[in-house]
């Protein structure tokens, strides 16, 4: 894990999205089965919003939404993402700053990726690979 | 961050718990009051299970359970350790292939902690903290 190189190294390309009509359960369902952490909500080919699985739990679960809700209602119109070329170390301090488990990533003012947690671990875990390897 | 140091020096040691009767809502409400993923559940003093917001998604917004089901319903049993003299590169190893994002840790057959990759975020943070201080 070299901590200089630029996110896109790390980051996954692979966007999975839900329509903001979709239902909560449906969006749940996605999550399951990708085994992903959060979505993106897409439009005509846009992305206009974002949320994880902690903002079910506190938009759904807590207040006791049925999961019939359609994912624009608890999704984040706000996005907050960081260019591709920004290296590992500053998006790592700007997650542990803001307390978010998930970034996304543009290039050119568009969303083309996202960063998480686990693809820290995987990170995490390459260069451990590499040091073995090179044993 | 030293892949090779024992896990016990990553870990976080304060465990947040519920009761088996205590509501989703509340195990919820605890969740996002502590911003934490997981929660044990104790009963006697005893951790009896173990349960993630993932586990919520699966087990109760996809389902469509009320949120006044008690945690017991809906938590694991069977729970996944490791000693805290496991070496931090075989838990991220044992997390990946897992594919788990949570790892409870134990001294002498007792639960005392618990590793997650908001844990590996500050692990990672900490090494370069260090890195920047010697420059």
């Amino acid at each position: 894990m070299d901590t200089n190189a630029p996110i896109k190294v790390y980051m996954t390309r692979k966007l999975i999205g839900v329509e903001p009509n979709d239902s909560i359960r449906r969006a749940c369902e996605v999550m399951v089965e990708f085994d992903i952490g959060s979505l993106v909500v897409v439009e005509n080919g846009k992305v206009v919003g974002f949320f994880t699985k902690s903002d079910v739990i506190r938009r759904v679960v807590i207040p006791g939404l049925p999961n019939t809700t359609p994912v624009r209602e608890i999704m984040s119109g706000e996005l907050i993402s960081v260019d591709s070329n920004t290296p590992l170390r500053e998006v790592l301090d700007l997650m542990a700053k803001k307390g978010i488990k998930h970034m996304l990533i543009e290039e050119n003012g568009e969303i083309v990726g996202i960063f998480s947690l686990s693809d820290l671990l995987t990170a995490s875990r390459r260069r451990l690979e590499t040091a073995i390897a090179a044993e």
